[in-house]
């Protein structure tokens, strides 16, 4: 069958040029006469490439110098847990800001770690909004303040980082990272699984505030210390090459395409015209979150009436859309709005909802 | 440039009708109209596979009902360390057999999990010999043996399992898994990065004896047990879905090609050539190993004349004989053969060998 589009919310839709690369060149790279998949990560022409993309995603994101770049693997859920083991010393405390399932696994998975306040949450809302900056019960002393900028399952974002003073903010952003510019400085850590904005699963990029890297003082083994990471350029052990390797070209295909100022434009158009579609459907789709924490990557919907649920997804997979189907804690549908889903697309989903609720109205 | 053989020690080659498969297929997998990369790993079609993937695994390894088979990220180096997490209680002792340079980082990486007793070591003969099984100090007491069934830098290999009684045996098969028929009843735990005779990199197995699931009981987060990857069959959180597909061309290929007992004549076939080429080069060339445990997967050898190492990387790169550099704590030269290794490169090999030691004899 031809390509399809793709509103899975990870791993998810990749730019096809990138794709269209990665396949003209999987059986011999940069002249090598071998797969990228078969090069020494130590070879030369390896180590070239990882320095360029390393490169090209500090310009397109403005990052620092004393910021370090890692990339990493074990997922963000990973990451959950080697924070606080690098960012908390034993008997330390970190806030955390409870605004959907990936913010609270993440400081589920913290618990053992480090005493975990929940500073906010929207939990009693059903996650619907966000809890308002002034309600926040931040701790001074705490060894960090986590958010996950964007909700992947209940669809609400942060559209600024939010001002928690001295104490650093570090910040999941796994499914809205490169979706537009942000201000890296405002930060002491961001991670993000690739499958979402970067490339295939199985990578994390880790962006760190140098002066944290020496936080981590408790017995471990060196594996899970971002600071020997960070001396060793991610090559402390064999990195995930493939996901480096298309994450640059995510990246170079990022800045041929206006960096992300211009996905910035693209996402607020793409989701401005799906809540829309939504809104203007006089409540035969109904998507109930908060209007101005709404995100631009996940939109999650659903229909007046739930039986149509399975036709929806049937008749939408036979139209050639795929993976519209919502998270079990949500229901009903999702479409994930990624850089690399097209506006195309997204007007080729508005298209089928109309015409789905003429059928079925 | 057309395709080179590739002795890489990893990244390693991977079988070429495996990368065809996988570029004919890289933008629309299974009918999707999407990349595999592109796949909710808990959708479907991937699950399908998936499961798929293990099975053949059992299969070519005749894996018993009573091991789980995980598939993890974080490189075998993580397992390093999360090995004496899982397997160990707090205050535990475990024994490790250091026959090289992984093995050595084994125990070192386990050392703040574990009380780490180095039982054997052939580190004061330089890892050129295996320690005689006799001469190793056991603990009866101990939470598990560790051993490195190959090791990929000192090209020493262990050509059975150890007898180390009741104690769990665990074994880092990185760079040999898949190499030949084994008994996995022997272990109580296998790992193996995948990215020698698996994969590519980012992607580690593990295959662990179910009974010690239970063990570990010390805090630490979700993500780093076992027993909750194996109830969540690898799907805890997103795994390395390309690699985990690749990993499953990969096995259908060694079922296609006579599985793991074809492999084992071969690999001996292969390294028996090279091993041959090297000790009747008159000293020419120089494999230092004690025969009985030279690795059939990574021949170290020097060349008589260091001052000649230069040329000969550069003729044989020219020569369309790539990675064949050795790692710097040997020096010299290393070819690894790994399954996806024909017979045909290796007689390329010691045919250039051959002539190089004449034209510059």
């Amino acid at each position: 069958m031809s390509r399809v589009w793709n509103f899975s919310a990870g791993p998810a839709a990749m730019p096809l040029p990138v794709l269209e690369r990665a396949q003209r060149e999987l059986l011999d790279w940069n002249g090598s006469g071998a797969s990228v998949m078969e090069q020494s990560h130590r070879g030369k022409r390896f180590m070239t490439m990882a320095q360029q993309v390393e490169a090209d995603l500090r310009e397109l994101m403005g990052i620092p110098d004393h910021y370090a770049v890692l990339f990493e693997q074990g997922g963000a859920t990973q990451h959950f847990a080697q924070i606080p083991m690098n960012l908390a010393r034993e008997g330390d405390r970190a806030d955390y800001i409870v605004t959907g399932h990936w913010s609270e696994k993440a400081a589920s998975e913290a618990a053992p770690y480090v005493q975990v306040n929940v500073a906010a949450t929207s939990k009693a809302e059903s996650f619907l909004r966000m809890p308002a900056r002034e309600t926040w019960k931040l701790d001074s002393g705490a060894a960090y303040v986590h958010i996950a900028t964007n909700e992947t399952i209940h669809g609400v974002q942060f559209k600024h980082a939010p001002e928690v003073g001295d104490v650093p903010l570090v910040a999941d952003m796994s499914s809205d990272i490169l979706s537009g510019p942000i201000d890296v400085s405002r930060y002491g850590l961001i991670y993000a699984g690739a499958q979402k904005n970067i490339g295939p699963s199985g990578l994390v990029l880790v962006i760190i505030r140098r002066d944290l890297l020496e936080r981590a003082t408790r017995p471990m083994a060196k594996i899970f210390r971002y600071a020997e990471h960070a001396a060793h350029d991610s090559m402390l052990n064999t990195p995930n090459t493939w996901g480096w390797y298309l994450a640059g070209l995510t990246f170079q295909w990022l800045k041929e395409n206006g960096g992300l100022a211009a996905m910035d434009v693209l996402n607020r158009q793409k989701s401005q015209m799906l809540y829309a579609a939504i809104d203007g459907s006089g409540g035969y789709y109904r998507n109930p979150i908060d209007p101005p924490v709404r995100s631009r990557m996940n939109v999650p919907f659903t229909l007046h009436d739930s039986s149509l649920d399975a036709a929806f997804l049937q008749e939408s997979e036979a139209a050639g859309l795929l993976a519209l189907k919502g998270h079990k804690a949500v229901g009903g549908m999702r479409a994930s709005l990624y850089n690399a889903v097209p506006m195309e697309a997204v007007q080729a989903l508005v298209d089928f909802m109309s015409e789905f609720s003429r059928r079925h109205g």
